[in-house]
């Protein structure tokens, strides 16, 4: 909870203060908002795991199993969850669980029956950010839909979403033989509805219900980062990373497919559709010091470099939390079983 | 358990009849023995996680945890624990726990304890394959070591053991531009203890006590596989793996470090101190359809290889199995908390 609230504090006060700074003066602003945060304070230096630690804090005590199909496909949190006693019709609830009743006995039923409840959650305006876009609901990454549901309302239920993530690296020789690694880094829209103005991987994007891993990649490298097809078909998947936060109204069990694409040096990515204010081409060890420093990447990028990092040796044994990083990235398995709860719940006691 | 029983049985049967077989012989030998098994055939076909599966199987039901100066710092089965009663003034036993007595209250003391312990052990028959090399014994891995313990005896106390295994890569280019990558194979030694004439990774080996995991690396690289250091100082950490499994008379909760290395297409390792009894570069179309179709590699190196072929894109999300592969390499966390009992049982009921 520590560092969620120091996560949320800081993001708050570098957006006012510095909402429409360039990338440059990023590195001032944390300095800036940390002085101002006893939490923060309190918690000397940071370091990689405190990013997996934000990725993962939730208290599994606040919230009941959501059923479909005999299946848990979802969380929603006690208070919620007894506002929604007034759709008996559509939900079972009682102390330990919340469940889509059995004579929603379809894909189809019960898509209508969670569109009419998070219509009414848009209209009262417990939802916002509407997406007019849909997330695939199922017990587990694979198995076939049980229904879909408004992407802006699936924290609200803990329905598990999917995301695509893409680091473009540039790998160079100097004439003498030398090699560099760089990374190209966005900054996030002033004006995107989330995460405005931090700074992003190459490209990402939620999968939508009826999307392909792979078709999301293409298509959001083209546009957020216009890049064209021939590029993005040479990114290739190199990891999952998985994680458990509460967020958005909810909670939100991620699952991010990473893929890695090489580019040339003279290829350039710029805004094509406004999510991203820009990109800038880091060398690697500029975008280490600021994942291991800073909270200036949005939250769960953090998680996508810290995997690069550790994939390119860069993060190696030496780094005391070694181990804890490289199983920390898939510590939410995202399951069925009620072993998840319980799994998060040893998380939050590793606290070295 | 079936898992194990089959490999255990499969791994027999193809040293009985093939232990001397030529690497081109054993994917004969595989058909064979699936012919042979009961099991396999009722299984059908094997797939990657099969051998997450067997490098997680065992019974946590059966162990107490082991307790050193206030730390559980491993697992000793109950009917083994009842033996353990013998030395009454080293072990305070009950029906939750076993723990080294407090009044052994140093690193030297516990160690001594523990030697007169496993040297008894050792002239009664119960371990063999005595090594005279001490594993290091802590809560976690990077925290100071409470006592050192005979390597043999390691898993009659299910203490961590940590290990590092080296993947060797040839990429070549084809006059077309074409690329191939391929990896470096060992066949073990057929007079070796443990595991004879399965394949291995390019080398690995167990990190004793008072030696780092690059140390150890470099050193393994030389003695197994004639590597000079120059080359293989050009490896690189990339990942790593915990499992726990019954094996070797106990439990096995191991932590493997992965490095890569890529090597010039002119070096040929070859064994050197008698480990190894040869190698071969294989094309990584036969590596992965050997690993997703047999059990001829060494159980671990199976999972080093799907971390390697994950990685490198070659499994992706397209894979049924990729979140549980991704997740499953590092499912065992190998943390003090109760909670990694409950986390085995749980992946134990994640089989599809």
């Amino acid at each position: 909870m520590i560092a969620r609230r120091f996560y949320a504090a800081a993001s708050l006060l570098r957006r006012f203060f510095y909402g429409r700074g360039t990338l440059a003066l990023r590195g001032a602003c944390v300095k800036a908002t940390r002085g101002l945060s006893e939490v923060e304070t309190s918690q000397s230096i940071m370091t990689f795991l405190d990013h997996i630690r934000v990725c993962n804090d939730h208290d599994p005590a606040r919230y009941l199993p959501f059923i479909a199909a005999g299946s848990r496909v979802g969380w929603v949190a006690r208070d919620f969850a007894a506002r929604l006693e007034a759709f008996a019709d559509i939900f079972a609830i009682n102390d330990a669980a919340i469940a889509l009743r059995d004579d929603l006995a379809d894909f189809d039923a019960r898509t209508a029956a969670m569109k009419r409840v998070t219509d009414a959650l848009r209209a009262d305006g417990t939802v916002t950010a509407w997406r007019d876009e849909f997330y695939a609901v199922a017990p587990r990454f694979g198995a076939a839909p049980l229904f879909k549901i408004e992407r802006a309302a699936a924290p609200k239920f803990g329905v598990t979403s999917l995301g695509v993530h893409l680091n473009g690296i540039v790998r160079t020789k100097d004439t003498n033989g030398g090699k560099s690694l760089s990374m190209w880094v966005s900054r996030r829209s002033a004006v995107k509805a989330t995460y405005p103005n931090e700074l992003d991987n190459l490209c990402a994007g939620g999968i939508s219900y009826g999307h392909g891993v792979r078709d999301t990649l293409i298509k959001e490298a083209h546009e957020e980062a216009s890049m064209p097809a021939h590029l993005a078909e040479r990114a290739a998947p190199a990891s999952a990373i998985t994680y458990c936060c509460e967020r958005d109204g909810g909670l939100r069990p991620d699952i991010l497919f990473v893929y890695d694409v090489e580019l040339p040096a003279d290829f350039t990515p710029s805004p094509n559709d406004g999510e991203s204010a820009g990109f800038e081409l880091w060398p690697i060890e500029r975008v280490m010091a600021t994942v291991r420093g800073s909270y200036d990447f949005k939250f769960n990028c953090n998680l996508v470099i810290i995997d690069f990092l550790i994939r390119e040796g860069l993060i190696g044994p030496d780094e005391p939390d070694y181990l804890a990083l490289v199983t920390g990235l898939r510590r939410w398995v995202g399951g069925a079983s009620a072993g998840d709860v319980v799994e998060l719940g040893a998380l939050k006691g590793t606290k070295s």
